[in-house]
């Protein structure tokens, strides 16, 4: 790396990190993992002159998705509702999320998206952002989410929102470091590991704490819910996840998951032995259905 | 910084990352900023063997917050609905969030939380998650969510998910690597600089494609909403928070956000001058009321 960024103090010979004053002297610091050559400062569709064709549906729902932990989240929704939907992988290591079909169903270019040609009023609908996704289909379909309860769904609602404003992004930005950042970010790759890493810990903790303190079977009383399905992934993706090191440490052999947070992985085994769940795992990992 | 996480190659001599077995020979590489003392791997409050009283309240809604942009996305949202509220400041710089009274509210220690002392069936109900907040407010004073508009009712869960889910963490992550990391991990903030600085100009770019090319006054069509409450504050952290570095270079300055993103600024502007927005911003940075 160069030291464009950092300066040397003549008293104690230590690096000093002094800003540069515009953020593009910085980016080719973070282009050197395979996510490099798609990762842009810049929203929107990249194939506007020459736009692909978008997938022709059959069925109401449409998902376009991937077998992520985010992918898995709503895959496992539509699995135990027993909904039919046509099933589009986006490759993402391919450019698909950039492709104007599913930029107009997500502008954010990120999956899970989804389309019901059945919404409201009979019109198409499209809906971005996993729990966003998840709640939609909860509440068509009645099921799972307290419909007769409004203190268990409000609870609920507390985890669905804390799994996508806390649990997802540090699980997520510990692998980044852990595994996909460049080989040779030493530096940066220890900074990050710890700190998301810590984050990670503290937030299996969190969960930790709530089921055996609570003595809860679920994560709202003792009855499962859609706050179980989608705060589930990240978690798997700790306990048996694609975070690999290249001599075969896991992410949860060198975070001591399963010793720390017993009660936290009994919880994720009895949702992983669900029909629905193993049903779920099975297709998010498959191309189109 | 100690070398124990990397090792020579013989050839190019450069730096490659190796892992070491625990997470903890790591701890250290993220402790050495202002937030060191107060994080850790753990959840839960600090204090059961000697509990802090909780505040006592007189009013139903009692919300226990910080004029961070998190908090000051509910304050707007009780602001414009015109409630009343007890306001508990929670000093996170001295650990209030470990306090057993506000781990008993969220047992996630982050602001802001809420407590509902009239919620479902007239008993009291715990809120935490600035979105969960945000939602049970609009729709128990059916204002600001659509009530009469199932469409555009999804259209605006999509914002207000996309903002608690992608668009608020990488921000966050770029104010830490740009101002709260340690100043000798040179390295490592050139890195998260660049990482989560890039994802910040994205994330603009995705709201300025989408007010300027859909010709758009408010988020979800030509109507304020909760959407624009909520999406409003990390935006207006990047134009006028405190993420500033000590020379005085802004954030803003430093990422080009005026010159590249005119629409959303223009956004951000019409929703600053809001009244209600106003008092938010005065309210959430004093003491408790």
């Amino acid at each position: 790396m160069t030291k464009s960024g950092s300066e040397q103090t003549d008293d104690k010979m230590e690096k000093v990190w002094v800003a540069p004053r515009r953020i593009e002297e910085l980016f080719e610091k973070s282009g050197g993992n395979a996510w490099g050559k798609i990762n842009a400062p810049t929203a929107g569709a990249r194939d506007l002159h020459d736009p692909a064709p978008a997938p022709v549906p059959n069925k109401d729902l449409v998902l376009y998705s991937l077998g992520t932990p985010n992918g898995l989240k709503v895959a496992i929704v539509l699995e135990e509702l027993g909904l039919d939907y046509n099933y589009h992988r986006i490759d993402i290591s391919k450019g698909d999320q950039f492709k104007k079909f599913f930029v107009d169903v997500n502008p954010n270019s990120k999956i899970p998206a989804m389309i019901d040609r059945n919404g409201p009023g009979g019109a198409p609908v499209r809906l971005f952002e996993s729990i966003a996704i998840a709640m939609y289909l909860v509440e068509k379909e009645q099921k799972f989410f307290f419909e007769n309860d409004p203190a268990s769904k409000l609870e609920a609602t507390n985890w669905l929102i804390w799994q996508v404003g806390s649990q997802g992004f540090p699980i997520g930005n510990f692998g980044h470091f852990f595994v996909y950042a460049p080989k040779d970010a030493a530096d940066a790759r220890d900074y990050g590991v710890s700190r998301y890493g810590m984050e990670a810990l503290r937030l299996c903790d969190v969960l930790e704490k709530h089921l055996h303190e609570g003595k809860k079977t679920y994560l709202v009383g003792e009855t499962y819910s859609v706050a179980d399905m989608i705060c589930f992934p990240w978690v798997w993706q700790l306990l048996q996840g694609s975070y690999v090191q290249p001599d075969g440490l896991t992410a949860a052999e060198f975070l001591g998951i399963r010793e720390k947070f017993p009660t936290m992985c009994e919880w994720a085994e009895r949702i992983a032995t669900r029909p629905a769940v193993q049903a779920a795992i099975d297709r998010a990992s498959k191309p189109d259905l």
